[in-house]
This record gives C-alpha cells, sequence and structure tokens, in this order.
C-alpha cells in the first residue's frame, strides 16, 4: 500500500531535502529513520524539494510499504528515531496511485519578516531580520500583477535543462502585517527552483522604494533574472500545506 | 558610569551563563563581543546565573564602562559582533550604585510545557514535550501553598556552602493553560539553585495525579530534596524579566 506522511522540519542544520551522500540532509534522516521499523530504506517521494535552511510545517512525503505494516507504528516508531528537528505529524493510507509530488495541485509557502529593531532569540531561526519601513501598499499592487499564469523565468534560477518550462499558476501572493513581522503568503500550483524567495525579495525591494511597484508586467516579460529583486534567504521560508484535489 | 544592559538569549547551545574556561558561556560570548569596543574585557555582574540550556528574555547586566562612552555605540557594536542567539536587547545609564544582581527585588520565569500529541519543531527548543492530560485545580492548589516565605531547602540543590540560607519569598506561581501549552510562571525575589525547575517538576507531578496537591505544606517542611518532584528539564525555562525597585 501507499502512505501519505505529513512531516514537519527545522531546515536550519540540514543541506535541504534531497538525499546527497556525506551531508545531512532530510530526507537523509527521515528515509534512515523510516528504515529500522521497514528493515529496509524506502524510496521517499516528496511533494516539494525545500533548499537548504528552509522549513516546512506540512511537506507530504509518499512511500510503498507492505499491506500488513500498521501506519502508526511506522509513525511512532520513526518519531522515536527522530529529533524534534525532524516530526512525522501525521500518517494515513493514500488511494491507489498517490504521489506526493505527482498528484498535488497546489503548494503553500509562507515567508516572516521581522522588521523589528533587535533579532529575536526566539524566532531567528525562522524569520529573516530585516529592520525598516515597508511600503505595503507598493507590495500588494506589484503582488497583484504577478498573479495568474506566467512565465516565471525572470524569478527562478536558470533551469538545469536549457528549454524546461518555465511557466507556473501562481494562485495567490498576500502581503500581511502582524506587529513589527511581515508575513509573505503564495500559493502556486508548483514552482521554479527558488522562486518563492525571488518574489519575497522583489516584493521586498517594492516595499522598500528600489523597485517600481508597476514593473511586474516588465519584469516578467523580459525573462531576464537580473530584473527581479535579489533572492530573499532561505531561513525565512516555510512550506505551510500541499494541496491535494479541488 | 554604570550601563544597564538587557539581553535576550537561546541558551540551548550555551553550558549556561557563568564564565567557564574552555566552555561557550552567555557571559564568555557577551564578555568577548563588548571586549572589542571597549578595548578591554568588562566585568559583568548579572541578575539570575542562568543554567546550561535555560533562556532568557530580558536577562540583566550591569557593567562599568568610561564615562565618555556613548551606550547605543557600544551596544549595536556588540550586536554586530554576537549572533543572534544572543542580543543585546537594550541599554541604558544606571545610578549610581547600581547592580544587576544586588539591586534587583524580584525575578520572573516562565517555564513552557507542550501537551501536544507531537514534538514541534518550530518551539522544540524552547519547549518541554510532555504530552498528557493534567489536573490544573490540583496544580493551582498546590502552586498555592507554595507562596510566600518559606525555607525552600526541598526545592534547592543542595547549596554549596553547608548553612547558607534557603529562605525564599515566593511572590507568584500560576499555572496556565493555552490550547496544547501549558505555561508555569514564577516570582520570587530570589531563588536557590534549580528551584523554578523544581517547582514546575512538582507542579507536573501533582498535575499528573503523583503527588498528593494538599501535601505541599508537609513537602517545605521536610527539607528534603527527595520530598519534591523531578527537576524539569532546562530547555522549557526562559527568565523573563528582572524587577528593580518596588
Amino acid at each position: 500500500m501507499i502512505l501519505k506522511l505529513v512531516v514537519a522540519y527545522d531546515g536550519t542544520d540540514f543541506r535541504g531535502w534531497a538525499k546527497q551522500s556525506g551531508l545531512r540532509t532530510v530526507e537523509g534522516v527521515l528515509g534512515e529513520a523510516l528504515a529500522r521499523p521497514l528493515g529496509t530504506m524506502p524510496v521517499l517521494r516528496v511533494a516539494g524539494r525545500t533548499d537548504a535552511g528552509v522549513h516546512a510545517r506540512g511537506q507530504v512525503v509518499s512511500l510503498e510499504v507492505p499491506d500488513a505494516l500498521d501506519p502508526e507504528v511506522l509513525r511512532d516508531a520513526a518519531n522515536g528515531i527522530l529529533s524534534p528537528e525532524v516530526v512525522a505529524v501525521s500518517i494515513a493510507r493514500a488511494p491507489e496511485g498517490f504521489h506526493a509530488r505527482h498528484s498535488a495541485t497546489a503548494r503553500e509557502y509562507r515567508y516572516r519578516i521581522d522588521l523589528g529593531p533587535n533579532p529575536d532569540p526566539f524566532t531567528a531561526r525562522f524569520v529573516w531580520h530585516r529592520p525598516g519601513s515597508y511600503e505595503l501598499p507598493a507590495m500588494r499592487r506589484a503582488a497583484q500583477d504577478l498573479l495568474g499564469e506566467h512565465d516565471f523565468a525572470s524569478f527562478g534560477r536558470r533551469p538545469q535543462e536549457p528549454g524546461a518550462p518555465t511557466v507556473r499558476r501562481l494562485e495567490r501572493l498576500t502581503v500581511a502585517r502582524r506587529g513589527d513581522r511581515l508575513e509573505v503568503s503564495a500559493r502556486a500550483n508548483a514552482y521554479l527552483h527558488q522562486m518563492v524567495r525571488s518574489l519575497v525579495g522583489t516584493l521586498v525591494a517594492v516595499g522598500e522604494g528600489r523597485l517600481d511597484p508597476v514593473s511586474m508586467p516588465d519584469v516578467l516579460a523580459a525573462r531576464d533574472r537580473s530584473r527581479a529583486g535579489h533572492v530573499a534567504p532561505p531561513h525565512g521560508l516555510t512550506l505551510e500545506r500541499v494541496v491535494y484535489g479541488r
């Protein structure tokens, strides 16, 4: 049977999701923890291959296991091995053919920025400390122009294979302020590599007055990475939720 | 002149406050950061010598510096050197004779417990994960009997010097529940070593039904460490605030 596993992690001390020999990655640590009760190293399919330093609250992983296995027992065994840096939150039998990445219809990310004068040691691992004042209406105007289906080549790291598709459907891009906290929330069917962090860096440049809020259609049309803002640092970013169906 | 410095830190990766040669401590790291702009290693007086793994949001430090020095410049220089693990939150000239420890009239601590089924990677450094159900009225009853001036020998690690005073005035001990979070707040003029964690361990034992809620007067009278609950782990504890005057 196929299992759907929801995983949360503090990505600070990992070299990202994807297994790499000799490096500490979330896939590596989780795979090893599951291998002990399973007796064999499972093949893990993942909804979002997060980069080094990026966190997840609702990452989704699918894996194939023997039908006789009790999913809850597997989860508890894995949590007994995993540190609280990585937690298997929930586990359930998935429908036939379920694939964490291919079956996903949308991914929701949130990027947190701390505008306060001092960094906060209690949130510093999960929030980008960038004090200053931001023009929220300008940021929202720019965000509005980025919504919808576009070629996001200006917002992605050059694809490894030339000619790989760069069109994505951005369904939500909001900017909220709560006290000294600025939160950018994104939802898209899928993303180019570093796309959320490029969108955030671009909105920050708009909010700080370094980029024209009405320039987004031109930036998109240019298909040129240098026209967008800088890539925001990874530690402010969290994969919040993966959507299936609808 | 004497400066009053408020410091916040994530104590996870420190061997406590007090400087120890060869070990990474908050006093050591902060002293070195201040020494660079000062040109000399300052003597730091501290309100609460937190143990290894204990955090602080409002720790207070006093130090003597040349009158010509601009306190804000010193703070910003120190923050430029310190990682966000330790942050100099505020700095100000203190009245003549101010001493972070001797002048303090009360210290406020908070202990956080996570009752949810899974640990949360985003708060795990600052919260004790101990799922279960707790009898809050019993915990509050026990807390009530601990308030006031008592000999707290049953709640402190054996004092290094035999005959050292073990009477303290506990001004507040409350238990609050917010969702899956249980918070124990304490305020006292001063504490014995590990006293807050012993109080918390005792209240947890009462809440779990392992200790009689009306037994606190007997536990106090016994002056015997083995009569109280176990010492709760350090990572749930934060020094929130130090009070001067009143």
